[in-house]
């Protein structure tokens, strides 16, 4: 089973918790063991899993990957001004594959899933999820 | 097939190496050719494949991370004081995906499976994993 | 299926774009629907989705990791002289997993996959491609 989940960044950097949308995807496919995969199609977003008891870990990535990575001094900017954002994505990762247990996500009860934005804001991200029976 | 590996750690950050579990349970899944999924349960932990010639590497892995993500400079610490392990975990990621080859798992000679701990020590951490038939 | 890429990398960094390879293997497959795993074998090189518009993303991959991970500062360099590439492998990861969709990958415009090489040159690189059904 495979299907998109599609939308809408509001900020340059910002993370989305699309847990809610992946596990939906995974009890219509029916699938009790396996793996779900998380894709973001797009070279300047990623997935992470994170604690979502607040905003404060979301505000911490940005800000970690903004020291590490900072904006305006790459190459690539002469092309689109982007390459911070680019990088960001290479390091996070365009995707996380997850287990499928008793047809729910084995994530522990602090894990979320979200799509990080780093080039926004973007009309229309997508997000490609996979199931996989084991 | 999917099973559980838990286990104690015993500081605040290190390295744990899981590779011969993991290989027991793709042997016992009978499975000659897929993939096997290894996902740490928790949103302070991570997984990586690494090298296991000696403890160098992962007293390496530890000194980077610190490094790079200092303790004590982050809006979550107001929560649990361990921001930092939040965002090494996010970093390094909550799984891997490692193929298997004729029952085996595909790694080469130098990579290892390892367990990464940032908020110890804890008593029962879960790995969950889940190996697929191709 | 699962198929082996080999290749020679001519640097001691390097980003070498295996899109075309790893399509060839999808296609190969037959599979329409499901993911495929892009494995890296050797504890000093990893897998990125990045941009291949042009050779300026690449360069800035490694002149960011150089800095985040500079070399001959690590406890292992002892041993091998390669800390840093042990870290850089780690940090970015041996594999990632992307979906097929419609008998092709599900990567977008800009999105292609890069095997990394962080300890060349080196005659003999194995990547493991692993197609699997959804």
């Amino acid at each position: 089973m495979q299907k998109l989940i599609q939308l809408s960044t509001h900020n340059q950097n910002g993370l989305y918790d699309i847990t809610r949308e992946v596990e939906k995807i995974v009890t219509e496919s029916k699938i009790r063991r396996g793996v779900v995969n998380v894709y973001a199609q797009g070279a300047t977003a990623a997935i992470m899993i994170q604690e979502n008891w607040d905003d404060s870990v979301q505000r911490d990535v940005i800000t970690l990957l903004r020291k590490l990575i900072p904006s305006g001094v790459w190459e690539h900017d002469a092309q689109d001004n982007n390459g911070d954002a680019h990088l960001k994505a290479g390091i996070v990762g365009a995707s996380e594959t997850i287990p499928v247990t008793d047809g729910k996500m084995g994530l522990s009860t602090w894990q979320n899933i979200f799509f990080c934005e780093f080039d926004g804001p973007r009309n229309n991200r997508s997000i490609l999820i996979t199931v996989v029976s084991d």
